[in-house]
């Protein structure tokens, strides 16, 4: 069904809806459609292949954004069976060198506008949105019923979307789901009214951070340990804490807490050891 | 006063605190003082060298943090008169590449070791700290009057530093204080209960991201403006908004925004261009 275009795309019969602004009987024989197809990668809506609506998640939701290759050098993530695999924009062939095949792509595709495989599901967003695609991800991922986000490629680009993307794993804990952000030197969680426990990681800063006023904030198994404190987003005492354990716990009894581990030898020449909130103690 | 030592350093006499083992006559003096001079740049306790303090600031603070120098990259910075300018230990150097004279170095001096000019004021801090070093120049700046803080080479290293950064801002907010932090790519601000204006950036998206709950935030002179909305630190809608006028003007009734320019053709692959909150309206 449907033929073949001249950059080897597939075209699919007119339909009603078809968006196209020539009455060709066939998507992509119109003179349109062809020139609109050769100088932009991707495929206006009339000539569009019918992709296999993606499974649900029954495991993790596997999320590669945009972000600069640097980002996720050295992030090995492999997907077990049951993961869903969503990639947002420049993270489709962010995702194909990290090893894994999306089962999704999503996005406005302002960053990528190259070839997405058949048997990939995409999802196209409008450019004026509200949201991010990252966030646009990450719904589609908890519509598909995932609760668990590992997300790669969202830390060391631009500051705005390395933030929003620190927001966003908060967002996920208002959503019943949780997630982490894996990178080259940093990794980051959200907590909300609950505990993360993280295994010993050598060579790491680990650091919390209040995303909104925290209350009962208790460090374990960490060099600079806290009980029951209250952070605030006003007041960075978090920073640069290290493993003393095993196991590392981090409890709030209400508010969200952003963690951040941060390798020690990071591209960074600023290396503050700084005793955090409780060194006093 | 003083004597010169075996690195054109200044030496001072004895004096009772001396912390050196050798009951030398002079400081330097004795094989001690001079084998650790030798091997590590700074020197120790009884060598150093007493340097006038730093004048108080009648003006602005320029602090320069220890970033990586691509975070720096491009950002023109001049001091002018009754300007402080505080250098936080690797800052040191980044200063001076900047074209600045810092008037006060402070921070553990972990991450450098070189030497600092003999006028220059030193405040050394232990390496076991709740502060980072940026906070600490930061409240040097403060108490040494200055209100109005120009902040380098605070971003783009390790993120937990990043963000410890940005939440400093707001803490400045707290102490009736304001601070702007430059980089290559990207500018931050803090704003509380109150209002930002900025003129037109053009080539920058402007974001703005809740530290805390916000009440009655407006955005006006942008692409997608808001009135009166209440923003969450769990809800990243601000991202990737356009100046649409010759001045932005951001205002939060009850409440910290950190607000974020990211130049639009920054390192990063990751374009949303994404309608923030408002975008609806």
């Amino acid at each position: 069904m449907g033929t073949e275009g001249p950059a080897g795309e597939k075209m699919m019969p007119k339909n009603p809806d078809c968006a196209c602004p020539r009455d060709c009987p066939r998507h992509g024989d119109c003179e349109a459609c062809i020139t609109f197809h050769k100088t932009r990668p991707n495929p206006p809506d009339c000539m569009r292949v019918k992709r296999r609506p993606a499974p649900r998640g029954t495991g993790r939701c596997l999320l590669v954004a945009g972000g600069p290759s640097g980002d996720r050098a050295g992030v090995e993530l492999k997907a077990a069976p049951g993961d869903l695999v969503i990639a947002c924009d420049a993270g489709y062939p962010a995702a194909l060198q990290l090893g894994l095949k999306p089962a999704l792509a999503v996005g406005d595709f302002d960053s990528y506008g190259g070839e997405i495989a058949p048997d990939v599901e995409v999802v196209r967003t409008p450019v004026r949105k509200d949201d991010t695609d990252t966030m646009t991800g990450l719904r589609l991922g908890l519509s598909r019923g995932c609760r668990d986000f590992v997300i790669v490629g969202a830390l060391g680009g631009r500051l705005d979307h390395t933030v929003a993307n620190l927001q966003a794993l908060c967002w996920l804990c208002t959503q019943g789901a949780r997630g982490v952000i894996l990178s080259a030197d940093n990794r980051a969680w959200a907590v909300r009214d609950g505990a993360l426990e993280l295994p010993r990681m050598e060579g790491w800063y680990l650091s919390v951070f209040a995303a909104g006023e925290c209350e009962g904030v208790t460090l374990r198994g960490v060099e600079y340990p806290l009980t029951g404190a209250r952070l605030s987003p006003s007041m960075p005492i978090g920073v640069s804490n290290e493993f003393s354990a095993d196991t590392a716990r981090i409890e709030v009894a209400r508010g969200t807490l952003i963690v951040i581990a941060s390798r020690r030898e990071a591209r960074d020449t600023e290396k503050n050891e700084t005793a955090p909130a409780g060194a006093a103690e």
